[in-house]
This record gives C-alpha cells, structure tokens and sequence, in this order.
C-alpha cells in the first residue's frame, strides 16, 4: 500500500496527488510554507490527510522556529496553514489540536516541546488509519452483496493517512468475503476519480469501473447500483453534508432511485457548531481547473467559468454517517452528537 | 454566423466539431463513405445535423452510382450512412425520407435523379433551419426573464443546419427582449458544452458561464437557474426523451429543484412506433473518449469504462417538449400525437 504522507527526518514526504496516475512521485516539505503551498495546490488533498498534513506542518514549523518569541511564531504558523483551504474542517480541528497540546507545553525546553509535536502529529496520522479500520468494519455490513458500489472523487487511501473512509468501507466489507465492484465518477474537474480512486483501487485488484460524472445517475436508474459510498469535508449538527462538488447531485439521483446514500467521515469532520449546511463555506478555485485538462484548453479563451470546490448535500438525501464510532442515522442531531459523544 | 453543414460543387462540406474550439476548420466529404466516417466520429453530430449530413450522404452517393445497379447501390449507401450511429432517429427519418424520394423517381434519367436528390438534400438542410426559428418562437415565452438557462451538450447551431433547437429557443428569447444568460455544462466526455456551446454563444456574445456537470445541481438548489432547456436525439411516443448522456440528471435535479425542464426539438426527432423510452438504442462509444482528454491519458492504463452516449429521461420529468409546431405537455402520448399530426 503506498504511503499518502508520512513524517521522516528530511521533512514530511508526500505522494504528489497532482501527478498521480501517470507519475508516481514524491515530495518533501520541509519547512511549515511548503506544507502550506502542498495543500493549497492539492498535492495533498482529501479532507483527513489535510488534517494529518496541518498536523506535520505545525510540528515541522516548530523544529525550526526560533526559541524567542515562539508564541508569536506558532501562530503564524497555525495562521498559515489554516488559510490554506477552507471547506475541509479538518484542516482546523488539528491545527487546534496541536495548539491546544502546545498551550499545555509552554515553558518546557524548545527541544522537549518540538519532540512532543512531532509525536502528536504521528499519532494523528495514526489514529487516521486506525479509525478508517473502524469506519470499514461499521460500514461494511451495510454494503449490498453482489452489487456495485458508486463512489464520487477520491474518499480512499489517497485521502486519509491510510485504508481511505468510503473506500475503507469498500474494503472492508471485500474482506468479510462481499463480491461487490465499483464505479468511480471521474469526478471533474481535478478527476480524482479518474486518477486516483481508479488508481488505488488498482493497487487493490478491486474491479474498479470509471464513468463520468454525468452517467451516475443513467446507471442508478438501470438497477446496478447497490449504494453509494462518498467521504465529506464537513459535517453540520444537521447531518448536511459539505463534500466534493458533484455529491449532492449523486445524493438526490440515489434517493430518486431508491439506492442507499452513505457518507463515510471521521468525527473530526463534524462541525457540531454549524445548524445549517448552508453556514460551511465553500471554497471557489481558478477557472483554469475547469478550462483546461492536463494543461490543454478545452473550451475557448476568454470563457467565464463557476468552480464551486464542493457542494452541501441537506441531510435528508443521506441514508446514514459511518463513523469510527458507529453509523448514524437520522434524525442526525442526535445521533451525531451521542456518536461524537457531546 | 458558422455554417455548420454545406451542399458544395466540390462535395458536403462540414466544420470539424472534433476540432472546435481551438481550430476553425472545414472537411469537404467527396463521397458517401466520407459522410458516413464524418457522422461516426462525431465531425458532424446533434441529431438535426446527422439528419442533414444523412440527406447530403444519400445525394452524394447516387451522383457517383453507376447507372447500372442504381437500385442496388443505393440500399448500399442508405445502409452505411443508417450503420454510423443507432440513436438518434433523425438519421433514419432523414435516410427514409431520401428513399421515398427515390422510389419515385425510378426510371426517370440518372441526371435528373441526381439532381433532385440533391435539391431534396439542399431542402432538409433549408426546411432545419426554419424549424428551429420556429422552436425558438415557441420556446421562446417560457424562457424566464432575468434569469440564467442551464443546457447540457450542445443542441445549438453546430448541433443542426443553423439557429439550434436548445440554443434557438434562448437566441429566440434574447431576440424578445429578455434579459437571460447562459450556463453550459461542459458535457464529458466529448465536452460538447465546453468545447461547442460556450464558442458559438460567444460568437453571438451571448454571456455564458461554463461548468462541469457535476456543479449543475448545485446551481439549481441555489436558485440561479430559471429553467433548463436541452435537445433530444431521440423521442418516444410518451415522451420519454433519449439525450446525451447527464441529461436525465440534469432533468431529475431540476425536478427536485423547482427547475422547469423543457427538451427543444423538431418532430423528425419524434419516433411514435416506441411506446417506452427503454426501447431507444443506446449507443455505447469508446472507453478512450473517457481515458483521454484532448489526447492526454487521465486515468490508469487498462482502466475499465463504461461509455454510454446517451440516456434516457422519462417523460415524468419533462415539463414541455418544444417543437416547431408548438409546445407539447403531459399526457404527451395525445400532444405529441397531435403536433406531429398523426
């Protein structure tokens, strides 16, 4: 299994999610800029590992800040990550970890607090993989057998620091034995479907079919979908879900088919302070996204372009969260906060 | 404005709309074989224009029949421009209506066939025309003020002999007056939308925003969408409408959203033998139009695709089906009837 990002002594190692498929590459951040830039730019993306990424960029940012006047310098460090992208609210739920663990470290010798750091931002990358195991193991008895699986961009491996929350789900219910194949949405513009569900899932040798975005609902209607298993950035108190743009057209052609729509997050993507999906703010990226697919233009110079990053899916569309902690189901205001366990 | 499709001395001249937007170009077909690979590999598409390019196909191909055998060479030449492509119904209306023709001029001069196929040729082109202005008087007062028109694909001028169907009824609603522009979906995977839509609206500055497909229910949940209007290549005596592939998306989504959804198309699309939508033949083109983006490979090698280039939207989700003799409404089985005059 490859390793989405992992801390080492040069710096923090990425696998750059930008050139994946046709190149397997990697990059090092070494310093909290770099760290910053490979979120911005999506060499690191998904909402999890944007969070075990802000983690490592604390700490890297802390091995090499100044002794004087630290205080002042993590925040800066904390500010910069945070302003990287705003939809994903696991961003600020580990840089507010490591801030928190860093409020209790004050006074200690610079060299026990940067190890300390270090070691918190491991354990997140850890504790990632282990509550994706447990996302798989209460998702997987609600996958259908003998059916195929709908998914939207790229909520896998790729996206956590391991193992992948819907595509944790998806693997996990193939190891309690369910034959059960996958379609990806390419999922456009950025084509993490294409390029990195079709890809990791490879890796797997999990029969893995890529349709565009537009065909999900054409096979939903056909009767082959058994469900639909997508991640999320942000979860509201209402169970209205922020995720990649295109998820809410998934969720409301799965209700009209009768087909199952699951959301497959961490409690750290909960946002229990929002009452309203429509508070998540959703993040605008260039229109050269849109115009242009691997650097080529695809629709004439000068066009106009919208490129909304995500979408909110209201929680009545959504079937059940699969959490680390158990799934819950409507009505979400309480099952999440008992699942949270506010 | 762009001739999409031309009757010349030197053979059936058509602008490349594989080549669109970044290179203008013409490609002169000198015989029928030409015509048939320029309709299969979508030089020539939109059902209209496949109807015209037909009607040319036929008339090109009996000017160089030898006397001998004519009868035989022209079932050869219907039945390889009725092979290119199996869903939209105006290629066979069009190739059907040239055999008509035929059948009764049998006997008559060589000359004189040839040269009243091709003036019948020349009439299907000029006859498109009107029937699009026409769709556009129609569809015209249902077109919202002051809001934006969602289409998919394109079903504009490229996509008939001029004006469009879809695209006619938005020009035909600026023409009154109104106030409305434009959002296109980019349309995978031959990006239609992107590559054709948004060019020739620019060419009539009409404003157009581009999209991937995947934001256009985000788009309609947030209200900025008046009504969606959309071609067909194909219709059933219900009204269930075969389009290219998202639109029955598109149709579920406005649905669920308020969203008027009106389909713009002539009668010749019409195919009153199907009772069911189901019974339309959808065509299912390469996996490589899926893989590859303007000649770039964005999925893994060996990736499996599904590639259906239509789907279909049943008539439930309809609210009007504007033709060039009026709009029809549900029961559409009588409308539909009654436009068509059968």
């Amino acid at each position: 299994m490859v390793e989405t990002i992992e801390w080492t002594p040069s710096g923090v190692v990425m696998i750059d999610q930008t050139r994946l498929p046709l190149h397997e590459e990697y990059v090092t951040c070494r310093n909290y800029e770099e760290v910053a830039t490979a979120i911005r730019d999506m060499i690191i993306r998904g909402a999890p590992a944007i969070g075990v990424a802000a983690a490592m960029g604390v700490a890297i940012g802390v091995q090499y800040a100044a002794e004087d006047g630290l205080d002042a310098q993590m925040e800066t460090i904390c500010d910069t990550l945070a302003k990287t992208r705003p939809t994903a609210v696991n961003l600020f739920w580990a840089i507010d970890r490591m801030k928190r663990l860093y409020a209790t470290l004050r006074g200690q010798p610079i060299a026990a607090i940067r190890e300390r750091l270090i070691s918190e931002a491991k354990l997140v990358r850890e504790e990632d993989i282990a509550i994706n195991r447990a996302i798989g193991k209460h998702g997987a008895p609600l996958v259908p057998d003998g059916k195929t699986v709908l998914t939207h961009c790229n909520a896998g491996a790729l996206a956590t620091a391991g193992y992948g929350t819907a595509l944790g789900v998806i693997r996990a219910a193939i190891e309690t034995g369910k034959k059960i194949d996958v379609f990806a949405d390419e999922t456009r513009p950025f084509l993490q479907g294409a390029r990195l569900t079709v890809w990791e899932l490879q890796q797997d040798k999990i029969p893995t079919t890529l349709i565009t975005d537009n065909m999900a609902g054409h096979f939903m209607k056909s009767g082959r979908i058994g469900c639909v298993v997508v991640g999320a950035d942000r979860i509201a108190a209402t169970g209205d879900v922020a995720n990649k743009v295109g998820t809410y057209s998934v969720a409301v052609l799965a209700k009209e088919n009768g087909v199952p729509f699951y959301v497959a997050a961490p409690i750290s993507t909960l946002d229990l302070t929002l009452t309203s999906g429509d508070q998540i703010p959703i993040e605008e990226r260039s229109a050269a996204e849109v115009t242009h697919v691997f650097g080529n233009l695809v629709a004439p110079e000068g066009t106009a372009v919208k490129n909304p990053a995500f979408d909110v899916t209201p929680f009545r569309y959504v079937t059940g969260i699969i959490t680390e902690n158990g799934v819950a189901h409507a009505p979400y205001e309480e099952s999440l906060k008992r699942l949270a366990g506010k």
